[in-house]
């Protein structure tokens, strides 16, 4: 398959971003987990909002897996509003009026930052596999980069969901006198067993795709797109939930009186994924998915903590707020729980709020209005105490 | 990829199978939901024990997805003891010394039983997509007429979990004078929309293999391994459960002590997916994937019983048995409890056992000491109504 014009735009996306960005030379190289440097490299942003003469009100927002940059504007692929425009911009629990937020691509993404689809100085071509794996840990890393090259001390907030939740766990860990709050949602402190099996199946479809030729498929014009949207299905089904899928669609047939006796989408559940995968592979890189996916299952903060999860928060003044959702399957209650006990047992300060919602995993994404209130809540509790 | 010895063998268990075959020819086509009829078509079956004089003993056992006959004896292609030795054999619950235990490759099957992968007399090739599409309802007139083959008026029990259970269910409901007692195990009267989902994603797996050939591999001399191995390793996660994947697996590393920072199988649950991945494409043919697939989705008995599931079992005297399991999320007890109301609704006589147990979905597969003697028990107090 060549390239379709929605490719080439995510190609150039990945390389010159719509975006803001901050270079990082070769005297600046980010050291990663994996035991190797990487340098050049560079971070696109956006930010919203102005930070104020104290920068004591800036908020970091961490993007989930396929999340980019764009939370509050428009995606320059898709052209769609951004992805938490329910909880970020003027007047919003997350006020652009009130707080200056930044949020960046994540390392190893593909809307602009350095990530596997970026090309490698050293050989004029997309690093492909050659890029190293990066960890949650390095991601918060090089966050913490581009906080310094906006001159900010210390973060009012940072706030996040799903894998966007991990970063914010692991920014109050490494960094815990950068973070005055946080706000970790729909997440845990490690990947599960059964996260990692659903990641390992979405691995090998892309790699089974012959179009992905050993994630060098930019040098031979073509994209994995069957493997990569067969993926997204297999994810997007695990981001919903039995209830959800149940009221949304149930058993009801798209455009038909009666089921075809065949193998076309007759269910609306089948033509919604279908439209999922095909979509999702115009604005994502099939490499950045192995590498996202990769960074989670590594995800383990009580292993990097001799096995204990509250020393990686031991002496820490962050304020946490907690948020799960009930029916969200992925990263249940359960997780967030213990991260709540871990934080109590270091006597930190900890809100946890589990919303009812039948909405899944992706709760945290959709306008569910007792997760817009805790929000809104505790950052305004949080910028009184901060003297906002 | 050249066809594999296991794929040769698996081929010729379809066409000429190590177990017994009956055989229907013209003048007994079988008439399909589809609007279309079968003709010749061939049954292949297993029998245990031995039947008594009044024809009063016998059992049918309906196999689940990529089930097949051999529930009591090895597996021709795996060399493997058959799947439900736990519940069938001398002495046993499913007791071959007291039963006739009959076993068939459901139609659309890959193991004798006519199916995609059959020859189709017509053209002297397999039939790939050219099979028609074999519903639940299908694939029980099928065995219906090998009991009528077999001379057996009545069978004393019908038995069997997921969508051996639906064909139990649909047993009960097509043909109530013939079925005395009906163990439906880990199932549901319709298949929900988060099932479909799964299915679905299973089905873009394989067809995404370029290896597929729109259904013309065997053709080709290939076969869809890769597609087909991703479809099975999606399954199979839906098939166990969070804490059994938490317990059996965890994090714990394959043959490791540190991760590779890389994408090999780092973690045991990895290694064991593939393994389940590359195991099942030798002894499964793609296309009867999905036609099983697509027989489960289209289950919905209260859609065929003007949108009320009591009527499928109006007047019933079957004494009927359901069989939950607590963790099963795929068949989760709602689903059974569903069934129990629409049989209570009926006055029909039904016992209903939810059996704690952490193993998911595949549980009924498993040597649960619950499900054992609740299958022991009710059998026991079954043939002592029957008299036998």
């Amino acid at each position: 398959m060549a390239q379709s014009e929605a490719t080439k735009r995510a190609n150039s996306e990945a390389q010159s971003p719509s975006s803001s960005i901050a270079r990082f030379g070769e005297d600046a190289p980010l050291h990663l987990d994996a035991g190797v440097s990487l340098s050049p490299f560079q971070i696109a942003y956006e930010t919203y909002g102005a930070l104020n003469e104290d920068k004591s009100n800036a908020i970091l927002i961490c993007h989930a897996l396929t999340g980019d940059q764009y939370c509050a504007s428009v995606q320059p692929i898709t052209k769609k509003p951004g992805w938490w425009e329910t909880l970020i911009g003027p007047g919003k629990p997350i006020d652009t009026d009130r707080y200056f937020v930044v949020c960046s691509n994540v390392l190893g993404g593909c809307l602009g930052t350095t990530g596997p689809a970026s090309i490698n100085e050293k050989t004029g071509k997309p690093y492909g596999l050659d890029f190293p794996i990066v960890t949650i840990a390095d991601m918060v890393r090089a966050q913490s980069m581009l906080i310094d090259y906006l001159e900010i001390e210390t973060l009012f907030a940072v706030i996040g969901g799903s894998m966007g939740g991990m970063q914010v766990l692991q920014w109050a860990a490494s960094y815990p006198d950068r973070v005055f709050a946080a706000i970790p949602m729909a997440t845990g402190a490690r990947h599960t067993s059964q996260n990692i099996a659903f990641h390992e199946v979405g691995r090998q479809a892309i790699m089974a795709d012959p179009n992905w030729h050993q994630g060098k498929y930019t040098d031979e014009g073509v994209v994995p797109s069957k493997g990569l949207a067969v993926a997204r299905m297999t994810a997007h089904v695990t981001y919903l939930s039995e209830p959800a899928l149940q009221r949304k669609f149930g058993r009801q047939l798209q455009d038909r009186e009666n089921v075809s006796f065949g193998f076309d989408a007759d269910f609306q559940i089948e033509s919604y994924l279908r439209h999922q995968g095909s979509s999702f592979v115009d604005r994502f890189d099939a490499n950045s998915y192995l590498y996202m996916t990769r960074a989670m299952d590594y995800f383990d903060m009580a292993e990097d903590n001799d096995g204990k999860l509250a020393n990686a928060f031991s002496g820490t003044n962050t304020r946490f707020c907690l948020v799960s959702f009930s029916s969200d399957w992925l990263f249940s209650t359960a997780e967030s729980r213990e991260i709540v006990h871990a934080l109590n047992a270091t006597g930190a300060s900890v809100s946890f709020v589990e919303i009812e919602s039948d909405k899944g995993h992706d709760a945290f994404l959709l306008d569910e209005p007792e997760m817009v209130a805790t929000v809104s809540g505790f950052l305004n509790s949080a910028a009184k105490a901060r003297g906002i």
